[in-house]
């Protein structure tokens, strides 16, 4: 069976994007700080098609987040800037013509819209009738890979209070945010029980696993 | 110049205390399950007068934060469960008549109490003018080692915000509390410029270690 993974990048104080997002500014005030630790790493500078980069305690980590991913799932604000009903097609996403997904990538909305083709293997299909149906799909769409639950909080917060989760990989920036989108808000208490498999010390980061049992 | 250590257990979620503390329920409602790392270990056995126990990744980091320790401070509600005026001089701690401190222990209140001495060395101290006279009279009493700064969050997070912490040391707990006593919570953002040390993953927690710069 498929797992749902969460991995997603949080501020020593439980935030996964800033205040105010925005279109120049789209992981919200302070946001980027969060992912000073990536932003030099070869496997991330690849992504975005140089050569060029470094390798350190979190290249293995990026590695096995990726490794075996057939699908991914979204919110909306990740997706883009654009809020209420879509005015035309013209937002095709943060990532350009090539985004670095190349597979299907579901994204959560109140809003229909068609299926959106790009360059290298992603599509983004928007999918209207709840976080149960993206999940199918991006379950069929895996074909028994495992299904990445990318972000934002909003939506994560979602799949974790249905159950959906099997897997938590939590990277923790030192920064404090102090608003913005936090993750695990809105959670009952012990809704999820969590076993810790492992945590690795990297250069300006901390990687936490977590089962979901 | 000695430092102000901040030490504790914090829940994924950001919490270091359950909701609805009381003299039955000391950590609040789950707050025990923090703390689950800690009490197999001879470490905590010991400080409880008890001689046998486990050792594991985490007792080096016990050993570490106990090391040049001269002083404790923490807040009222860490001291004990009464509220408001002291009606008498009867609660003596949680922790029996030797407390596990062995050094002069500042307890923040804002109402005056005479020094309570115990057993082992420890002397509870009353502070009731303010976090910077606790910590020049925790500075003047640890004669050159470091404070501990042991809790709860609401003195954590004034020390926080007043910029006095030198180091935070951070156990993270595989648990999702969702409400109680939140870390962090009222600091602007930036407030702390943050250097990740060191990430230790022992059993069931991950200690992670900053200097505040």
């Amino acid at each position: 069976m498929s797992k749902l993974r969460l991995a997603i990048t949080m501020s020593l104080d439980g935030y996964v994007a800033g205040a105010d997002q925005s279109e120049p500014n789209p992981l919200g005030v302070g946001g980027m700080e969060l992912h000073q630790w990536f932003f030099p790493l070869k496997a991330f500078r690849e992504m975005h098609g140089e050569s060029d980069g470094e390798t350190d305690a979190s290249s293995p980590v990026v590695e096995e987040r990726r490794a075996n991913i057939g699908a991914t799932i979204m919110g909306r604000n990740m997706f883009g800037p654009v809020r209420g009903p879509w005015p035309d097609d013209s937002w095709r996403g943060w990532w350009g013509e090539d985004p670095p997904y190349h597979h299907p990538v579901f994204v959560l909305t109140h809003h229909a819209r068609q299926p959106l083709e790009m360059k290298g293997g992603t599509t983004f299909h928007f999918v209207s009738d709840g976080i149960e149906s993206a999940l199918g799909q991006a379950r069929d769409a895996a074909r028994g890979r495992d299904i990445w639950l990318a972000g934002g909080a909003s939506v994560v917060n979602q799949y974790l209070t249905a159950g959906f989760v099997n897997e938590i990989d939590i990277s923790i920036a030192p920064v404090i945010l102090s608003s913005g989108a936090r993750l695990f808000e809105g959670l009952e208490r012990g809704a999820l029980k969590l076993e810790q498999v492992r945590a690795i010390d990297a250069p300006g980061v901390t990687h936490i696993k977590y089962n979901v049992r």
